[in-house]
């Protein structure tokens, strides 16, 4: 069970970036998606939309108290892994990570409590990019570029060129 | 030499993902950004700071005519790649690039020109996610995971927790 956890949405500058980790969280292979920070039911809409046309059994929640969440969690047997460009490399860390995790992604400010709660601090490059290209580049690692199969409504036939759909 | 083109870059709606395109390039080791569409000096600045204070040589320009622009490349020897979620796995022909290319990234319509003229349609999964997320997975799998030194005046320290500089 791998559950992606977003910190601080903001509904109108977040609005795509968060809609964007969502959805990679999806296509990689992640279960479950906590958007924390302010309530935005436009996000849950669109990725509920995506998962019922394209398929998969891909969750997405609100959550307010992130803290108590992640607590609950780590109860429950799941380790915290925190993505920031602070962390150490991801690349030499991710084979410890076995069962159950939270890969929590911060937005401008994370609160220092994060990086106590996590179990993992990790960094995808030392660079500042974005954390949709970190969430994605960790999951493909993670699952060693073996795509999960949907069996959507949808279903898009690889194509030379142009669109096709099976 | 490996250049990222942002297609179709809408002020309002696209900064934030058109930045976060632009640095994914840059600390997943491309060595140009050319963004297409509106004209967005906001973002070339944004790009310009990062790179003075972390460093490399990235360069970021605005291009309007982007079939001039590819077709002038092409004649160069540069491969044109377009990653579309429409494409050939990318993970069976990113093996086949070799020297220089032109990763080409979409906005929210793709003229058909584009298919014709790229010499791979390639796709990071067949499910709708993030370009941004497309980018730095391409990248990190064309080099291996081999992350650019980047010499900066910033310097981030890898960290178990918190914030660390050299």
């Amino acid at each position: 069970m791998i559950e992606i956890l977003r910190l601080g949405h903001r509904i109108v500058r977040d609005k795509r970036i968060s809609t964007h980790l969502a959805l990679v969280g999806r296509a990689f292979g992640a279960d479950k998606f906590i958007l924390c920070g302010q309530k935005d039911d436009v996000i849950l809409k669109t990725v509920n939309s995506v998962v019922s046309r394209f398929g998969g059994s891909y969750e997405i929640v609100y959550e307010k108290d992130y803290i108590k969440y992640l607590k609950e969690k780590k109860k429950k047997g799941f380790k915290i892994v925190h993505l920031t460009m602070y962390g150490l490399s991801f690349k030499k860390n991710i084979k410890k990570l076995k069962g159950d995790f939270v890969l929590v992604l911060g937005g401008e400010k994370v609160p220092p409590e994060i990086y106590e709660l996590a179990d993992y601090n990790l960094s995808v490059t030392n660079q500042p990019h974005s954390e949709v290209a970190a969430l994605g580049v960790f999951l493909d690692n993670y699952f060693s570029g073996e795509y999960k199969k949907f069996d959507g409504k949808i279903r898009i036939k690889p194509s030379v060129k142009g669109k096709e759909f099976y």
